[in-house]
């Protein structure tokens, strides 16, 4: 039997410890997708509790809660901190099997120096200390970073969005990088709640009025310029059905549906799915012209539980594994892109598991000698961020040929203590390469292993995102 | 090398046997989903031969005799029960890796004291000395019962069923409760052959002239109050393909389409899948109304081989894994359901393996405080209920937090000797767990855990499936 | 830690290696589906290096390759073969976890005597030492197919083919057979580029005027009967999409899409796969009329890279997996070939790994006496000819009772050396069963297992492929 967390923790054999402490331990961390706050950052601001830390936004945690059966009072509603926390505590420890429960005790060990597992009995105690700890500057964003050996994190932003934070961090000279991303998935279905709002918002923040599809674009374009300005080097776009159709009339039905759906006339799902393959074309293209990568979240069905939407909003926890994504689709947009001599480094991402070999074969078909990897699938996913849903990215990975230039892990994440996860994915990861030295399936070359497990912990990320950017 | 089929079978380690042999060897078995026939356990049948016992019915076996290359006669033909079981042996021998493997030989062990494994050489033997014992009252259905622990055991049963044998064997006073479960399959797909049949046959049991839709509706609903009176605390509906379509019309829809399938004129796909829409969001808000809970059966394709339907009829080893389930139908019912206040307590299977992720996080995202679980995965179904199967869903469930609320597993088999199923799986879950402690990464608490397996091996499903129920 | 590729190599325990050493290592080869040139074999061809026999037409490791980033002047551009070769070996010695490292390094081992892993820096003696021997005669094909023990190789052959090599090696007397097999998959599509060429073709090698679909007919049908008289025991048959429709009236639709397609009409999809489907029908029917067994290979994407198609054509590594395969549609097809008392002996190779339970399944339920597994589940193909993929594939086989019956590993491979990839597959079966051993889960009975290891090995395809064939 292994201690419980201990040095071992996640590594299978001598040849993974090794790797882990001597190479993946000491990488620095470039965390490429995230949703941290910059205004929290900028304002180094102050948490009250480790409710407010963890409790308040975190929907991974709320759907535990909510399948232990704990009542809403208690995870979203007016309980008060210390009875949410103990709460989770209930729920956490009957999770063995669940990320969260290693995320957890892994966040108490790395950030509050907290051995023992988070239990029901221990709950109140660990509230009170971790809220004394709260208070010092050594558990506020900065410090939090800077001691998570973050180099750079990039956030996730709307095209509208000032970025007025990003420069302001940037004028405060912190140790470490934060940059904007671009992530304009409100432009991109017409039939989306959000989108008349998001064009006028963004003809504020551009100063432009946009009353065609072709001021659309401009705005657009002149965002992704002001991005780029403020240091972006990815863009994001969500989907819950990938449905590019790549017709030859697209740009010509985009600019009718335009008119429709800024003067609110229906539009047909057929009529917005052309629109979105319009977008999707222009802005590839751009990203191409301006260096920048391109990620693709594909396969999230979202806000299935409308009581809930109604009560919550967005992202509180009732989203959902979707359809698979049709390989068809996707290959022509890379192609169209491709054609056009335009398409950008680009990180595919699948929500439903089943699109984790159809990505990565896609994706080896767009590389080429431009860069390694040019074309590679992402970490696991949100639900597949999960022991095995890494180690099945990986092995996916290393068949295709495309583990050695893997960009690694990214937290994905609201919290600034999920920088865990990196640990917890570099364990995993050296645990993968050590089997296969302990098996006799690789030999034992830690100067290829090494340099393999420190350039897909850190350095991969930062050739692949803009060799310019420098540590 | 492990002792075959020794103590340790299908436990990984010491922490594993610990949890096996404390806590899950003992619990009671609840299972919720069989198709035992009532009427052989209250007349507590004679079976003549181990051939009769096991190869009668059980179309597992017969697809694995068809594989084999076995000819039909020893299978569903006229050979005599002696050649069919040795042919069955011959088969058997030849299977490792295959549950059935296990399944013949844990049978073998627990029911008939035979501890070696079943050979071509010595199924003579086998079929001589088994025969003998099920002349025993030790082997018939009240005594395999019993012995095998079970408190509670649901059949399922045809609505317009008069339930006399449920009845009967309450009145008898045995030492297990034998619940109806009230499964609707036949009414709601008017494209299917015995529509009319079943209508008109539940005419007949509830007394009523059947002849609206809404007549319809009432005469099931009849019958489900029936139900419920003797004993029934779940409902039970299976899929081939789960076409919900939600739309505001499907009531006027099924109304029409009723009377169209009663005249036997033509009814389009389309009006079928709305005409199963509307009745299904009925039954599912009566089964809330009931508190019974609801199970869905999905993606089962059936009786693909013709010429062997024509010969064999349904049920004789001819069903496969169907499509995927499309996630946006199955979220639109639970969601409608939701909308009205009548979701009932919900259970999911999905045959198609690729459903397993989707289905976990659809049931996360109706789950509430209502009960721990309130939708959730079921036991790895059909082709599924394998070592491989098992662990699947086990760790997807564990991912999604619903692990420590699985209502656990169903023998959903028509053979009296399918107990040992539990058995198997509760091994597989002991190594489940005993294997996050072995690695570390969960600790030695056997308080905790222990719980946990005894609650997934039967409390947890005497409690979703009813608090009033008590042993 | 073991040796690396050492004796153990790929073998989990002393049951493996007992299996694997006593019986798998010295079967003999069957390979029932390769892409091997006739005509190298025949005028047994001398390779000028090491780059000309594994660089010149392997797109597998073209993608590694491309995956890594190289640009395609050392793929299939105009680089020397040592700077080729020196290219790949640096992209090599990264894939720990590809099968591309284990087929590499076993290629050099069994061929070569090399027992060095390739690298970067060893590369440019492996190729200095690596010509010289290919200068020799044991390196050229007669005796690389003798020296792996090849009893059998099937081809894969164009319809208008003339067979002309595989009878000239038949009358030159070597000690294997060299056998063609008929794939048709330029005729089943007619909105496929080289269809009227294809037809074209046909009729002249069949000396016959093809003027309508009966006579295309015909022509196929002669072309099969002289594929049958040269030793052809199987026909293959490969899909992007299985698309069988059944309709009543696809013979019909078929006729005028005949006569639209030789015209140079526009075709629509769904006339193209009527006509698919209709053609399908006959040559099943056909198929079993001869008794040549039929191959299906569905799934596959290709050519999702249009400017890397213009310049290099088809089969230079972007073909991709691609839609899950309707089961409805495939398991109509052989439903259709049952009811007409037609169906042949089946294998059947899905890309998208969704399909294998789905296809594992509709095999087994067209099972029969004739002989064992007569409809299975192929070795794993292409993308999923990976140590996890093999393993899934037995797994799923032996959950469905059709492993014991298992005719086993194909090359599927141009490459003369490919044959290290049944050594690869036989540890990996052989560690699958001596797992199954060693946890107690299948006694230790050698006798079953070690028949069961030769006959997956060999003999199972030997006696599925036609039991008249003898060695």
């Amino acid at each position: 039997m292994k201690e419980f967390m201990g040095r071992g923790f996640m590594l299978s054999n001598y040849a993974a410890e090794h790797l882990y402490y001597e190479y993946a331990e000491r990488a620095p961390i470039f965390d490429f997708h995230s949703h941290l706050p910059p205004k929290e950052i900028y304002e180094n601001r102050n948490y009250g509790s480790i409710t407010e830390l963890w409790l308040k936004t975190d929907h991974y945690k709320w759907r535990a809660m909510r399948a232990a059966g704990i009542d809403e009072h208690y995870i979203t509603g007016d309980a008060g901190d210390l009875e949410k926390f103990v709460m989770w505590a209930k729920v956490v420890e009957r999770l063995p099997g669940s990320p969260l429960y290693h995320w957890t005790n892994l966040e108490l060990k790395r950030y509050f120096g907290i051995d023992t597992p988070l239990t029901a009995k221990n709950a109140a105690d660990v509230f009170e200390r971790c809220g004394e700890m709260l208070r010092s500057e050594a558990l506020r964003p900065v410090s939090i970073l800077k001691g998570s050996g973050v180099k750079t994190v990039c956030t996730t932003d709307e095209p509208y969005d000032d970025l007025i934070w990003h420069i302001k961090i940037r004028e405060k000279g912190l140790p470490f990088r934060v940059l904007p991303t671009f992530r304009p998935d409100k432009f991109l279905r017409v039939d989306n709640n959000a989108w008349i709002e998001s064009v006028r918002k963004l003809g504020v923040t551009e100063r432009t009025e946009i009353g065609s599809y072709d001021a659309l674009k401009n705005a657009l374009g002149k965002s992704l310029k002001r991005f780029r300005e403020a240091g972006c080097v990815a863009a994001d776009m969500g989907f819950s059905r990938f449905a590019y159709t790549g017709s030859p009339d697209m740009d010509d039905i985009a600019e009718k549906v335009f008119e429709k759906a800024m003067n609110g006339d229906a539009v047909s799902e057929a009529e917005a799915d052309a629109f979105e393959s319009s977008l999707l074309l222009f802005l590839g293209k751009e990203y191409a012209r301006l260096g920048l990568c391109m990620q693709l979240h594909i396969g999230a069905m979202r806000n299935v539980n409308t009581k809930m939407f109604e009560k919550l909003g967005p992202d509180s926890g009732y989203d959902n594994v979707g359809l698979a994504t049709d390989p068809r689709k996707l290959a022509a947009f890379l192609n169209d892109l491709c054609m056009a001599d335009s398409l950008p480094r680009t990180v595919l991402y699948g929500l439903n598991p089943v699109d984790l070999p159809v990505m990565t074969g896609i994706a080896v078909s767009f590389c080429d000698g431009e860069c390694p990897g040019k074309v590679q699938v992402g970490s696991a996913w949100w639900f597949n961020d999960t022991a095995s849903g890494i180690k099945a990215q990986l092995t996916e990975s290393a068949h295709a040929g495309l583990l050695r230039s893997f960009v690694g892990m990214v937290t994905d994440s609201r919290s600034f203590t999920a920088f865990v996860r990196h640990e917890y994915f570099r364990r995993i990861l050296c645990s993968f390469l050590g089997d296969h030295v302990g098996s006799g399936e690789y030999p034992a070359d830690f100067e290829v292993l090494g340099e393999m497990v420190s350039d897909i912990c850190c350095n991969n990320a930062v050739r692949f995102f803009g060799s310019e950017s420098k540590f």
